[in-house]
Protein backbone atom coordinates (compact mmCIF):
# COMPACT_ATOMS: atom_id res chain seq x y z
CA UNK A 1 0.00 0.00 0.00
CA UNK A 2 1.47 3.75 -0.73
CA UNK A 3 1.05 6.40 2.11
CA UNK A 4 -1.91 7.51 0.49
CA UNK A 5 -3.58 4.30 0.86
CA UNK A 6 -2.57 3.69 4.31
CA UNK A 7 -3.11 7.41 5.61
CA UNK A 8 -7.07 7.18 3.66
CA UNK A 9 -7.50 4.14 5.81
CA UNK A 10 -5.97 5.56 9.25
CA UNK A 11 -8.66 8.46 8.31
CA UNK A 12 -11.53 6.41 7.81
CA UNK A 13 -11.05 3.99 11.04
CA UNK A 14 -11.47 7.00 12.85
CA UNK A 15 -14.89 8.21 10.72
CA UNK A 16 -16.19 4.63 11.03
CA UNK A 17 -15.43 4.64 14.96
CA UNK A 18 -17.41 8.47 15.18
CA UNK A 19 -20.16 7.20 13.01
CA UNK A 20 -20.68 4.18 14.72
CA UNK A 21 -20.82 6.40 18.18
CA UNK A 22 -23.19 9.20 17.41
CA UNK A 23 -24.15 9.00 13.34
CA UNK A 24 -23.20 9.16 10.06
CA UNK A 25 -24.38 12.19 9.59
CA UNK A 26 -21.81 13.78 12.73
CA UNK A 27 -18.89 13.16 10.81
CA UNK A 28 -18.51 16.18 8.75
CA UNK A 29 -15.47 16.85 7.15
CA UNK A 30 -15.40 19.36 10.29
CA UNK A 31 -15.48 16.99 12.85
CA UNK A 32 -13.34 14.49 11.31
CA UNK A 33 -10.48 17.16 11.16
CA UNK A 34 -10.91 17.69 14.98
CA UNK A 35 -10.90 13.82 15.89
CA UNK A 36 -7.95 13.04 13.04
CA UNK A 37 -6.06 16.00 13.88
CA UNK A 38 -6.00 17.09 10.28
CA UNK A 39 -6.22 19.82 8.21
CA UNK A 40 -9.78 20.71 6.86
CA UNK A 41 -8.44 21.16 3.42
CA UNK A 42 -6.08 17.94 3.57
CA UNK A 43 -9.52 16.21 4.14
CA UNK A 44 -11.08 18.00 1.59
CA UNK A 45 -8.46 16.48 -1.05
CA UNK A 46 -9.37 13.16 0.01
CA UNK A 47 -13.52 13.45 0.57
CA UNK A 48 -14.36 16.51 -1.52
CA UNK A 49 -17.91 16.64 0.23
CA UNK A 50 -19.53 15.39 2.91
CA UNK A 51 -22.09 12.79 1.13
CA UNK A 52 -18.98 11.42 -0.65
CA UNK A 53 -17.12 11.16 3.04
CA UNK A 54 -19.95 9.42 4.17
CA UNK A 55 -20.43 7.02 1.66
CA UNK A 56 -16.46 5.83 1.96
CA UNK A 57 -17.10 5.29 5.35
CA UNK A 58 -20.04 2.69 4.15
CA UNK A 59 -17.64 1.48 1.56
CA UNK A 60 -14.89 0.84 4.28
CA UNK A 61 -17.28 -0.56 6.62
CA UNK A 62 -18.82 -2.95 4.00
CA UNK A 63 -15.44 -4.05 2.99
CA UNK A 64 -14.08 -5.20 6.94
CA UNK A 65 -17.67 -6.40 6.75
CA UNK A 66 -17.24 -8.52 3.97
CA UNK A 67 -13.65 -9.95 5.37
CA UNK A 68 -14.81 -10.22 9.00
CA UNK A 69 -17.91 -11.63 8.75
CA UNK A 70 -18.67 -13.03 5.24
CA UNK A 71 -15.49 -14.33 3.98
CA UNK A 72 -14.16 -16.42 7.33
CA UNK A 73 -17.67 -18.20 7.38
CA UNK A 74 -17.11 -19.59 3.73
CA UNK A 75 -13.70 -21.31 4.98
CA UNK A 76 -16.47 -23.23 7.64
CA UNK A 77 -17.83 -26.50 6.74
CA UNK A 78 -20.96 -25.52 4.88
CA UNK A 79 -24.30 -25.83 6.54
CA UNK A 80 -24.96 -25.44 10.26
CA UNK A 81 -21.25 -24.88 11.20
CA UNK A 82 -20.85 -22.29 8.07
CA UNK A 83 -24.54 -20.61 9.83
CA UNK A 84 -22.87 -20.67 13.59
CA UNK A 85 -19.42 -19.10 12.40
CA UNK A 86 -21.63 -16.53 9.88
CA UNK A 87 -23.39 -15.36 13.19
CA UNK A 88 -20.46 -15.43 15.63
CA UNK A 89 -18.46 -12.95 12.63
CA UNK A 90 -21.48 -10.63 13.10
CA UNK A 91 -21.25 -10.58 16.87
CA UNK A 92 -17.69 -9.88 17.34
CA UNK A 93 -18.17 -7.45 14.31
CA UNK A 94 -20.42 -5.55 15.90
CA UNK A 95 -18.30 -5.77 18.79
CA UNK A 96 -15.37 -3.80 17.53
CA UNK A 97 -17.66 -0.65 17.08
CA UNK A 98 -19.09 1.57 20.17
CA UNK A 99 -22.74 1.55 18.63
CA UNK A 100 -22.68 -1.84 17.28
CA UNK A 101 -23.02 -2.96 13.53
CA UNK A 102 -22.89 0.44 11.40
CA UNK A 103 -25.35 -0.67 8.64
CA UNK A 104 -28.42 -1.23 11.37
CA UNK A 105 -27.71 2.64 12.29
CA UNK A 106 -27.36 4.11 9.48
CA UNK A 107 -30.20 2.51 8.51
CA UNK A 108 -32.48 3.81 10.42
CA UNK A 109 -30.67 7.39 9.80
CA UNK A 110 -31.31 7.15 5.70
CA UNK A 111 -34.02 5.01 5.33
CA UNK A 112 -36.10 8.35 4.55
CA UNK A 113 -33.60 10.57 3.10
CA UNK A 114 -33.46 9.24 -0.70
CA UNK A 115 -29.64 9.31 -1.93
CA UNK A 116 -26.70 7.84 -2.89
CA UNK A 117 -25.99 7.09 1.27
CA UNK A 118 -29.58 5.63 1.24
CA UNK A 119 -29.11 3.63 -1.98
CA UNK A 120 -25.49 2.35 -0.38
CA UNK A 121 -27.03 1.23 2.28
CA UNK A 122 -29.83 -0.45 0.42
CA UNK A 123 -27.36 -2.41 -1.54
CA UNK A 124 -25.02 -3.65 1.26
CA UNK A 125 -28.38 -5.13 3.04
CA UNK A 126 -29.49 -6.66 -0.03
CA UNK A 127 -25.92 -8.17 -0.10
CA UNK A 128 -26.10 -9.34 2.86
CA UNK A 129 -29.16 -10.67 2.64
CA UNK A 130 -28.17 -12.72 -0.47
CA UNK A 131 -25.03 -14.13 1.49
CA UNK A 132 -28.32 -15.33 4.40
CA UNK A 133 -30.21 -16.83 1.60
CA UNK A 134 -26.77 -18.63 -0.07
CA UNK A 135 -25.94 -20.16 3.34
CA UNK A 136 -29.11 -21.47 3.30
CA UNK A 137 -29.08 -23.22 0.47
CA UNK A 138 -25.49 -24.21 0.89
CA UNK A 139 -26.88 -25.99 4.15
CA UNK A 140 -29.62 -27.74 2.03
CA UNK A 141 -27.06 -29.17 -0.13
CA UNK A 142 -25.00 -30.10 2.98
CA UNK A 143 -28.02 -32.43 4.18
CA UNK A 144 -28.44 -30.21 7.25
CA UNK A 145 -31.30 -28.48 6.15
CA UNK A 146 -34.56 -30.50 4.68
CA UNK A 147 -34.91 -29.34 1.04
CA UNK A 148 -37.91 -27.76 1.07
CA UNK A 149 -37.64 -25.09 2.99
CA UNK A 150 -37.56 -21.48 1.88
CA UNK A 151 -34.47 -19.70 1.98
CA UNK A 152 -35.81 -16.04 1.54
CA UNK A 153 -37.62 -16.81 4.78
CA UNK A 154 -34.25 -17.89 6.61
CA UNK A 155 -32.73 -14.98 5.60
CA UNK A 156 -35.43 -12.95 7.27
CA UNK A 157 -35.55 -15.23 9.81
CA UNK A 158 -31.75 -14.98 10.78
CA UNK A 159 -31.57 -11.18 9.56
CA UNK A 160 -34.65 -10.60 12.27
CA UNK A 161 -32.39 -12.46 15.39
CA UNK A 162 -29.29 -10.56 14.64
CA UNK A 163 -31.68 -7.19 14.60
CA UNK A 164 -33.19 -8.61 18.18
CA UNK A 165 -29.60 -9.45 19.60
CA UNK A 166 -27.78 -5.78 18.28
CA UNK A 167 -31.10 -3.96 19.99
CA UNK A 168 -30.71 -6.14 23.71
CA UNK A 169 -27.01 -5.78 23.54
CA UNK A 170 -26.53 -1.85 22.42
CA UNK A 171 -29.36 -0.22 23.55
CA UNK A 172 -30.70 -2.30 26.47
CA UNK A 173 -27.45 -3.44 27.73
CA UNK A 174 -29.14 -6.63 28.55
CA UNK A 175 -26.62 -8.86 30.34
CA UNK A 176 -28.79 -12.09 28.34
CA UNK A 177 -28.61 -10.77 25.24
CA UNK A 178 -25.53 -13.66 24.22
CA UNK A 179 -27.76 -16.18 26.37
CA UNK A 180 -31.29 -15.54 24.11
CA UNK A 181 -29.17 -14.91 20.62
CA UNK A 182 -27.98 -18.51 21.16
CA UNK A 183 -31.36 -20.15 21.84
CA UNK A 184 -33.01 -18.68 19.37
CA UNK A 185 -30.38 -19.37 16.93
CA UNK A 186 -30.50 -23.13 18.46
CA UNK A 187 -34.69 -23.09 17.81
CA UNK A 188 -34.02 -22.07 14.45
CA UNK A 189 -31.61 -24.21 13.30
CA UNK A 190 -34.11 -26.82 14.36
CA UNK A 191 -36.65 -25.77 12.90
CA UNK A 192 -35.06 -25.66 9.38
CA UNK A 193 -33.61 -29.07 10.20
CA UNK B 1 -58.97 19.65 26.82
CA UNK B 2 -57.12 22.85 27.33
CA UNK B 3 -56.29 24.93 24.57
CA UNK B 4 -52.89 25.38 25.67
CA UNK B 5 -53.09 21.10 25.67
CA UNK B 6 -54.33 20.99 22.24
CA UNK B 7 -51.57 23.36 20.93
CA UNK B 8 -48.73 21.45 22.55
CA UNK B 9 -50.63 18.18 20.91
CA UNK B 10 -50.62 19.89 17.18
CA UNK B 11 -47.01 20.49 17.96
CA UNK B 12 -45.66 17.34 19.30
CA UNK B 13 -47.87 15.63 16.28
CA UNK B 14 -45.56 17.75 14.09
CA UNK B 15 -42.30 16.86 16.10
CA UNK B 16 -43.22 13.44 15.89
CA UNK B 17 -43.26 12.77 12.44
CA UNK B 18 -40.32 15.03 11.75
CA UNK B 19 -38.39 13.01 14.24
CA UNK B 20 -39.37 9.79 12.47
CA UNK B 21 -38.54 11.02 9.10
CA UNK B 22 -35.23 12.58 9.43
CA UNK B 23 -33.65 11.69 13.60
CA UNK B 24 -34.99 13.00 16.81
CA UNK B 25 -31.44 15.09 16.73
CA UNK B 26 -32.89 17.03 13.77
CA UNK B 27 -35.87 18.39 15.86
CA UNK B 28 -34.60 21.49 16.99
CA UNK B 29 -36.95 24.65 18.28
CA UNK B 30 -36.01 26.02 14.95
CA UNK B 31 -36.57 23.54 12.82
CA UNK B 32 -39.95 22.92 14.83
CA UNK B 33 -41.11 26.71 14.02
CA UNK B 34 -40.21 26.31 10.71
CA UNK B 35 -42.73 23.77 10.24
CA UNK B 36 -45.80 24.41 12.73
CA UNK B 37 -45.18 28.13 11.11
CA UNK B 38 -45.06 29.06 15.12
CA UNK B 39 -42.36 31.23 16.76
CA UNK B 40 -39.35 29.60 18.12
CA UNK B 41 -40.17 32.23 21.34
CA UNK B 42 -43.64 30.69 21.52
CA UNK B 43 -42.03 26.99 21.13
CA UNK B 44 -39.44 27.93 23.62
CA UNK B 45 -42.15 28.65 26.44
CA UNK B 46 -43.81 24.96 25.45
CA UNK B 47 -40.55 23.11 26.09
CA UNK B 48 -37.38 25.09 27.12
CA UNK B 49 -34.27 23.31 25.76
CA UNK B 50 -33.75 20.47 22.90
CA UNK B 51 -33.50 17.99 25.13
CA UNK B 52 -37.02 18.82 27.10
CA UNK B 53 -38.60 18.85 23.96
CA UNK B 54 -36.61 15.48 22.69
CA UNK B 55 -38.37 14.03 25.78
CA UNK B 56 -41.66 15.55 25.06
CA UNK B 57 -41.62 13.95 21.76
CA UNK B 58 -40.43 10.26 22.87
CA UNK B 59 -43.28 10.49 26.26
CA UNK B 60 -46.07 11.64 23.17
CA UNK B 61 -44.87 8.69 21.05
CA UNK B 62 -45.10 6.67 24.42
CA UNK B 63 -48.36 7.02 25.24
CA UNK B 64 -49.51 6.67 21.62
CA UNK B 65 -47.66 3.61 21.73
CA UNK B 66 -49.31 2.48 25.09
CA UNK B 67 -52.87 3.49 23.25
CA UNK B 68 -52.68 2.03 19.98
CA UNK B 69 -50.07 -1.34 20.82
CA UNK B 70 -50.35 -2.45 24.14
CA UNK B 71 -53.69 -1.53 25.36
CA UNK B 72 -56.39 -2.72 22.41
CA UNK B 73 -54.25 -6.07 22.64
CA UNK B 74 -55.45 -6.67 26.35
CA UNK B 75 -59.02 -6.64 25.10
CA UNK B 76 -58.86 -9.66 22.88
CA UNK B 77 -58.54 -13.28 24.68
CA UNK B 78 -55.67 -13.89 26.46
CA UNK B 79 -53.02 -16.39 24.50
CA UNK B 80 -52.24 -16.17 20.72
CA UNK B 81 -54.83 -14.03 20.06
CA UNK B 82 -53.76 -11.31 22.02
CA UNK B 83 -50.33 -12.26 20.86
CA UNK B 84 -51.46 -11.79 17.30
CA UNK B 85 -52.97 -8.33 18.09
CA UNK B 86 -49.82 -6.99 19.55
CA UNK B 87 -47.88 -7.82 16.49
CA UNK B 88 -50.68 -6.37 14.42
CA UNK B 89 -50.89 -2.97 16.50
CA UNK B 90 -47.58 -2.61 16.38
CA UNK B 91 -47.01 -2.80 12.77
CA UNK B 92 -50.12 -0.61 12.39
CA UNK B 93 -48.57 1.70 14.94
CA UNK B 94 -45.10 1.73 12.97
CA UNK B 95 -46.77 2.21 9.17
CA UNK B 96 -48.56 5.62 10.43
CA UNK B 97 -44.72 6.83 10.83
CA UNK B 98 -42.72 7.72 7.75
CA UNK B 99 -39.49 6.49 9.51
CA UNK B 100 -41.76 3.41 11.17
CA UNK B 101 -41.77 2.81 14.95
CA UNK B 102 -39.85 6.06 16.43
CA UNK B 103 -38.51 4.00 18.81
CA UNK B 104 -36.20 1.79 16.90
CA UNK B 105 -34.54 4.98 15.11
CA UNK B 106 -34.20 6.82 18.35
CA UNK B 107 -32.58 3.75 19.96
CA UNK B 108 -29.96 3.48 17.35
CA UNK B 109 -29.46 7.25 17.60
CA UNK B 110 -28.82 7.57 21.38
CA UNK B 111 -27.50 4.27 21.90
CA UNK B 112 -24.00 5.69 23.03
CA UNK B 113 -25.18 9.21 24.30
CA UNK B 114 -25.93 9.22 28.01
CA UNK B 115 -28.44 11.42 28.96
CA UNK B 116 -32.21 11.77 29.76
CA UNK B 117 -32.68 10.80 26.27
CA UNK B 118 -30.89 7.42 26.58
CA UNK B 119 -32.79 6.94 29.98
CA UNK B 120 -36.50 7.86 28.33
CA UNK B 121 -35.98 5.72 25.76
CA UNK B 122 -34.06 2.60 27.84
CA UNK B 123 -37.40 3.02 30.10
CA UNK B 124 -39.65 2.61 27.60
CA UNK B 125 -37.86 0.09 25.83
CA UNK B 126 -37.77 -1.97 28.66
CA UNK B 127 -41.23 -1.69 29.26
CA UNK B 128 -42.21 -2.80 25.81
CA UNK B 129 -39.96 -6.17 26.65
CA UNK B 130 -41.85 -6.39 29.96
CA UNK B 131 -45.23 -6.14 28.13
CA UNK B 132 -43.78 -9.17 25.84
CA UNK B 133 -43.06 -11.23 28.71
CA UNK B 134 -46.78 -11.01 30.29
CA UNK B 135 -47.77 -11.70 27.45
CA UNK B 136 -46.26 -14.38 26.96
CA UNK B 137 -47.18 -15.41 30.85
CA UNK B 138 -50.72 -14.98 30.24
CA UNK B 139 -50.90 -17.21 26.71
CA UNK B 140 -49.67 -19.87 29.42
CA UNK B 141 -52.36 -19.32 31.42
CA UNK B 142 -55.04 -19.80 28.65
CA UNK B 143 -53.12 -22.86 28.21
CA UNK B 144 -52.33 -21.56 24.67
CA UNK B 145 -48.32 -22.14 25.50
CA UNK B 146 -46.30 -24.54 27.33
CA UNK B 147 -46.20 -24.43 31.15
CA UNK B 148 -42.73 -24.37 30.94
CA UNK B 149 -41.90 -21.82 28.52
CA UNK B 150 -38.97 -19.23 28.80
CA UNK B 151 -41.20 -15.90 28.64
CA UNK B 152 -37.79 -13.75 28.85
CA UNK B 153 -36.80 -16.09 25.49
CA UNK B 154 -40.52 -15.30 24.02
CA UNK B 155 -39.67 -11.40 24.33
CA UNK B 156 -36.44 -11.91 22.89
CA UNK B 157 -37.97 -13.82 19.78
CA UNK B 158 -40.70 -11.69 19.12
CA UNK B 159 -39.10 -8.78 19.99
CA UNK B 160 -36.15 -9.92 16.98
CA UNK B 161 -38.80 -10.78 14.91
CA UNK B 162 -40.16 -6.97 15.05
CA UNK B 163 -37.60 -6.10 14.74
CA UNK B 164 -36.15 -7.70 11.29
CA UNK B 165 -39.72 -6.68 10.01
CA UNK B 166 -38.98 -3.32 10.52
CA UNK B 167 -35.59 -3.34 8.52
CA UNK B 168 -37.26 -5.63 5.72
CA UNK B 169 -40.23 -2.90 5.40
CA UNK B 170 -38.88 0.67 6.45
CA UNK B 171 -35.15 0.04 5.00
CA UNK B 172 -34.89 -2.99 2.11
CA UNK B 173 -38.74 -1.79 1.23
CA UNK B 174 -39.25 -5.25 0.75
CA UNK B 175 -42.70 -6.51 -0.68
CA UNK B 176 -42.24 -9.73 1.09
CA UNK B 177 -41.65 -8.23 4.21
CA UNK B 178 -45.60 -8.93 5.37
CA UNK B 179 -45.34 -12.19 4.47
CA UNK B 180 -41.92 -13.11 6.19
CA UNK B 181 -43.33 -11.65 9.08
CA UNK B 182 -46.35 -13.64 9.25
CA UNK B 183 -44.83 -16.77 8.84
CA UNK B 184 -41.97 -15.94 11.12
CA UNK B 185 -44.93 -15.55 14.04
CA UNK B 186 -46.59 -18.64 13.02
CA UNK B 187 -43.65 -20.61 13.27
CA UNK B 188 -42.85 -19.01 17.11
CA UNK B 189 -46.03 -19.84 17.97
CA UNK B 190 -45.92 -23.15 17.57
CA UNK B 191 -42.75 -23.33 18.78
CA UNK B 192 -44.20 -22.74 22.46
CA UNK B 193 -47.26 -24.41 21.79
Amino acid sequence: MTKGQDTRIAILSVALDLASQSSLESVTIGSLAKATKMSKSGLFAHFQSKENLQIAILEFAARQFTDQVVIPSLKKKAGIPRIRALVENWIQWGSKLKGGCIFVSAGTEFSERPGKVRDFLLFQQQSWIESLKKIGKSAIRANDFREDIDCDQFAFDLYSLLMGYHYYSILLRSNESRQHQEKALDRLLNAYK
